[in-house]
């Protein structure tokens, strides 16, 4: 693809900080003005924040009471009349984003990790620390109304190519050790706003599930030959029956081990592909589009958008993660149309996981399931111009 | 406590094998006869069962298809009239207990993980093994209504005498590794069925959570001075703001690094008190009564049945494991009346958690509810006579 055919995606960044002290960024076409703020809203204040060490697994635990404040406006916002826009905070207008804008990424307003935490309280020795990191919510779209699956196809690009740039952003910072950019869509799953957004945490420390998988890859690197990411990669090539869609730059497969019946990840074939800001701009594009392609099954499997949890599994800073290979990996709580999977004792208090359902049946289901999915070669990765 | 005085409490064990090969442990007063079995349905056959190993994480996923037909009775058992029994199916008279009896332990028509696990289909080298371990049911009681918190401690002290009973049969199988005796209460924690009841698994390997403890145990020792157990039990004693209850053998509190906010361990201050087979009299009783003492604490917060998960995490057959001290681990979903903590995608995906409440502010308020305690003096352990 030209260089001229990318011109019209480029985006631009304008760094704004709202009146309480919190940055936002806007991301917009080339000649969007910036707007002025008006004053905002006080930041809650922070001080209970502090990370607690569970000794028994080395697990850090983050102590956030502020959180419980969050705001709830589902109840309004299922409606998709103008008149219920103005109670979601996230709307052009509301308290966060108080101006017009199309994409934006501001300070989470209840973070439970913040750049400059205060020191913890006393506590037992090695058991306590400062919450230190950022945690951003990611506006993908100032319209109320629609998800992952209906946005056009380039705002689905536009929020990768931004969760690439907070990612290179955020790793500048050399106390930061882990990108994870996420979304929580349904109630289901614990999403108190139903307007199009996700998340980003940045970590000081590599969370207990990412440094598990750093030690596996570090583990099968010293014991067995090469890389344990290209093995997976090529365990799902060679599984026809447990993928969901072909694509050139990714698997897009229900895992091998997967923990619930939907489970599905989008994994770079290419070793070196381990951050966001390693792919290629083919590479981009393609990720964006198999993104909402799954979320388009998902929303065709029972009717009804799918709840599902979603994350950019990126390599964190630590030795070993160079055998990381990035992924998307979606995991939907549904494991028939009216009914849930439930973490219970075993899963919450072991670890140890139960499927009830075969990685190759509900794979095979969702590979059959008729979507409109756009040709990928129409798109390209925008990139970012600050 | 004189033994004439535990003479009362000691139970009888009778061994049934039902019709479709399960088997049925009845435990009882000295005297009850041991009915007789009539026909019973088919077992389900298993033969999708087999473990899959999640090779970024190193951890075991059970692939169990057949579990999605498990008996789904909640509407019915809600109610509480003598009609609504029938209905359940572990009630006496019912397709697994058909016959009167006082508490009973039986193979789960619905195992996730079964003695003689059939061997696994094919699959990726080192990523796939059997399903080898048992699934057990633990009626409390033949009364169809109640729970822990309203059974006579004798009642409560029999179902402690039954995990210990249970885990010490089951380790005497070499194949399996440990043993976790749970309750899931409630609906909202995926609890099918309301008659009291919890099951026990047996594992043939350490599930994920299990082998980090030991790991931890097994690193303090070797770069600590001592026990990490007993260094937990000293922090909790230390700490009169995170305790629930006052007890001899037993802290009782919020742990430090609390995942949920009315989390609350049980944990055995005594070293060498690992498993449930290693309490003495007065530990088990003390132990069955704390139980039982949180429990109303949780039904007295707020006025209804507080669902929960509970697990005795007791050392598996590992080395290392010698520094794990027996606990009990309730974690109740909600953080407020009408709100539950969701796992989303930070801590699904990364495994890092966040607690939105202070634990020494949630445990003031467990330890000063007005509940009816009685007196750990009036009870003993129930000793138990195959």
């Amino acid at each position: 693809m030209s260089t001229a055919e990318h011109a019209s995606l480029h985006l631009t960044r304008a760094e704004l900080v709202h009146p309480d002290g919190r940055r936002i960024r806007l991301y917009g076409n080339p000649g969007a003005s910036t707007p002025a703020l008006p004053p905002g809203l006080p930041q809650l204040e922070p001080t209970a924040l502090h990370l607690r060490c569970d000794a028994l697994t080395g697990d850090w635990v983050a102590v956030s009471p502020s959180r419980n404040r969050r705001p709830l406006t589902h109840a309004s916002a299922g409606a998709t009349t103008a008149a219920a826009a103005p109670a979601c905070p996230l709307c052009p207008g509301g308290p966060e984003l108080p101006f017009p804008y199309e994409a934006a990424v501001f300070d989470n307003r209840f973070p439970s990790l913040i750049p400059d935490a205060p020191a913890p309280p006393d506590g037992p020795d090695g058991l306590i620390a400062a919450s230190t990191g950022r945690c951003e919510v990611v506006c993908y779209t100032s319209q109320h109304t629609g998800s992952v699956a209906t946005l056009h196809p380039e705002q689905v690009a536009r929020v990768v190519a931004i969760w690439r740039d907070r990612t290179g952003a955020l790793l500048e910072d050399p106390r930061i050790a882990a990108v994870l950019p996420f979304e929580n869509r349904g109630e289901e799953v614990g999403a108190t706003l139903s307007h199009p957004h996700g998340q980003l945490y940045a970590f000081d420390r590599l969370p207990p599930i990412t440094a598990r998988r750093v030690a596996a890859l570090r583990r099968h690197r010293e014991t067995a030959d090469g890389c344990l990411s290209c093995r997976l990669v090529g365990i799902d090539a060679a599984a026809p029956e447990r993928a969901v869609r072909d694509a050139e730059h990714f698997t897009v497969a229900v895992p091998y081990a997967a923990r619930w019946p939907y489970e599905v990840h989008i994994r770079a074939r290419r070793h070196g592909a381990s951050r966001l800001t390693d792919l290629h701009p083919e590479e981009q594009t393609e990720l964006a589009l198999l993104l909402q392609d799954v979320v388009r099954r998902y929303d065709a499997l029972y009717g009804f958008e799918l709840p599902y949890l979603c994350t950019v599994q990126q390599a964190p800073r630590a030795p070993g993660a160079e055998d990381w290979h990035l992924s998307i990996e979606l995991l939907p709580p549904h494991r028939g149309p009216e009914t849930l999977k439930v973490r219970a004792s075993v899963e919450t208090a072991t670890g140890a996981f139960i499927n009830d359902t075969l990685p190759e049946a509900s794979a095979a289901q969702l590979a059959e399931l008729p979507i409109h999915a756009p040709p990928i070669a129409a798109y390209a990765a925008p990139g970012i111009h600050p």
